[in-house]
């Protein structure tokens, strides 16, 4: 049923060479040794109040000012949302249920999912993780199951999650898997033209800066049907009156039935777990039964049920605008002083670029020094010879941090090495 | 490196046929969806005292007592173990933090996992759930980091659980995989002789009853050098004076750096999450560097993390081995009852045949109206034709609930079609 004229293969990973995890390890190896040395990586930490955070650091409590959780409406230490995972827990006096959520759920996780669903306007099922959504999902899609019966090629973003780009082989068992460039439209075009079916599986907002082309994606769902699987972990919350998120904000009135979300119930949320948003009752219904995070694994537990319902609580007021609105002035304030690749852009993520390994382990490191936590960043979450600091911009930081991130960020990366 | 000529194919899944998810689906929907119709599953309750539900069914909330939870010990509703979770969460003013554990991790996780590290006499990490934990550790095994350089063949139990088994073509592009049949130790014997380094990956306690035989898979790895990757979510807290588990137990002194057991933090433990118990500190860094869920998703939420630490306060105490007698007393009531494959076994699983897919979940109805709550089984969980009831015993039933179990399944089960 599948086309073999898939022209875009030149450009592609094909499955029997999609991963390489020894290769992977020796290459990185090294530099994960020199962060965990330069004590930039592997910290054990307790949270001090908004953005701060009190961190060991060669035996010594440093009180850091935090660039690196993905809190980006600083909602992780709201009171209600706290209050939120406490109650569910006294209410019910018992934290988590060891069944699969095929047979039972507690009933207030059937509540939030009702009320996500009216939040997000989709149908929502919640997982333990984005990476158990992620890993439940992926297998439907490569059915056909989702495409009336059709088996789609499934078309990767060279630059998609890691917990998305792990399964190719697994799919890659079930039908065709391309992996194409990053946001490459026109090459997803030629695909579409080519092939009967094609799912295109991205982020919404990527990990490391930038995001999906959202409407040339609909256009090509729109000419060629094809089927949209975007991760939006990142997006979520921080856009739409009720924070639908960066994809789902995107999308008038229903999603229809060849869009799927992922999100995560963390991040800009502010609570812990993952969800899927989909567009009609026979795919819910087809999850409920079928993904192997649904049948074989556990559910949230109720500390985060209970936040996650305060937090759609909260997503309801005025104070989600309010703070969405503080996230777009720190990222202003940002720019204004350093600028990036992604400079202007209403996405809460900075790259800096750096280039050597060693040089951006350094740079995180003498920003710690300054009283700053960032992620250095190398391959493989980037790719060799590309490495930089990653900064998580949040509603939580005050004007005066994010100056002083920037100031010493001046100081720092022109004196490392290979800047 | 890996010798081709592993005779064992004959009987194994290769490369290519790990997987057919559209012709699961299509054999497995229509009796899923008479279980939903029959109220069997998809069930939303509130947990009562002891192991007694409030389920709603036809929209009634119903009493039934549970046989479906697999909170072996009766742990997870224990007030020490609510209040840990409680407390957690009031201490830090936080309930989860979105970010990479190898950024950085809770201060009281660190102390956690030093915690289970000192109970279960192995270097401990633990994950969201076990589902994360499973594919973390797969593909560095793959790798051939965990054996001297040198990539081993994996060798697959055909009842290892689903988490495990959904990776078998992703393991596939980076080594060779095999199946071989259940507990089928003399073919096992066979392939380390062919092969200069082989890895089983099987479960430890199944969870459709039965035992992986860990004295003959001991004098494999003596004799052959043979990697063993045990599941043991199900034997945990059951057995061992610290309640390190039915594999654990069985290991005399440390676990050497050919053997990685993965267990819950639910279930018999009684908390949430999944953990790992590794051999050597070189596979603990490379866990803690490369397992794609401590890399690229969250750790266990605080109130987990806050469970578990209650948790493993009462393992050292004398109310784990009362527990532990109490569930060896139910299970001995039951058999005395019942006649089951699993009779005279300690471990806490039992399971009815019936046979016919319709008639298993006729019968799973007919013990909600007599007021007990259990798993029908059927494909994919079992083969087909081979559906039943799957009964999880623990230590917080009382006597009463087992003999009026056993009472209605005699009653019910002789009239059900087909067996």
């Amino acid at each position: 049923m599948i086309s073999n004229s898939i022209d875009a293969r030149s450009s592609s990973t094909l499955a029997g060479s999609h991963r390489n995890t020894r290769l992977m390890i020796d290459k990185a190896l090294p530099q994960l040794d020199l962060a965990h040395q330069s004590e930039v990586m592997g910290l054990s930490a307790r949270p001090l109040s908004a953005r701060r955070l009190s961190i060991d650091i060669a035996g010594l409590h440093r009180c850091l000012v935090d660039f690196v959780r993905c809190s980006y409406l600083g909602l992780d230490n709201h009171p209600e949302i706290i209050e939120g995972a406490i109650e569910a827990i006294k209410d019910h006096r018992a934290l988590h249920w060891s069944c699969a959520r095929t047979r039972m759920s507690f009933a207030s996780l059937t509540l939030l999912e009702s009320d996500l669903a009216d939040l997000f306007q989709a149908r929502v099922i919640t997982y333990s993780s984005v990476l158990a959504a992620n890993m439940g999902a992926l297998p439907l899609l490569a059915s056909g199951h989702l495409t009336a019966g059709n088996k789609p090629v499934l078309v990767f973003d060279r630059f998609a999650h890691a917990t998305l780009a792990f399964h190719k082989a697994t799919l890659a068992a079930e039908t065709t898997v391309v992996t194409i460039d990053h946001n490459d439209i026109s090459m997803l075009e030629q695909i579409c033209k080519q092939n009967p079916v094609a799912a295109y599986i991205c982020d919404g907002v990527y990990s490391m800066g930038g995001a999906a082309p959202v409407d040339g994606l609909l256009s090509l769902q729109q000419k060629y049907g094809l089927f949209l699987y975007i991760d939006d972990a990142h997006g979520i919350s921080l856009f739409g009156r009720q924070g639908d998120g960066f994809v789902r904000s995107q999308i008038a009135g229903d999603l229809g039935e060849r869009t799927i979300i992922a999100a995560s119930l963390g991040k800009g949320f502010g609570a812990s777990g993952g969800l899927l948003m989909l567009g009609s009752q026979q795919q819910e219904k087809l999850f409920r039964r079928f993904a192997i995070a649904h049948a074989f694994s556990a559910s949230l537990n109720l500390a985060a049920v209970g936040a996650a319902r305060a937090s759609a609580r909260l997503h309801r007021t005025a104070e989600l605008l309010r703070r969405q609105i503080s996230l777009q002035e720190r990222i202003k304030g940002f720019d204004r002083l350093i600028k990036t690749d992604q400079q202007g852009s209403p996405l809460p993520i900075r790259t800096i670029r750096i280039g050597n390994e060693a040089s951006a382990i350094s740079a995180a490191r003498a920003l710690v020094d300054r009283g700053f936590f960032t992620s250095a960043i190398f391959f493989p979450t980037v790719p060799e010879g590309q490495a930089g600091l990653r900064l998580c911009l949040t509603a939580g930081h005050t004007p005066e941090e994010i100056e002083g991130l920037c100031n010493a960020l001046h100081d720092i990366v022109p004196l490392c090495e290979g800047h």
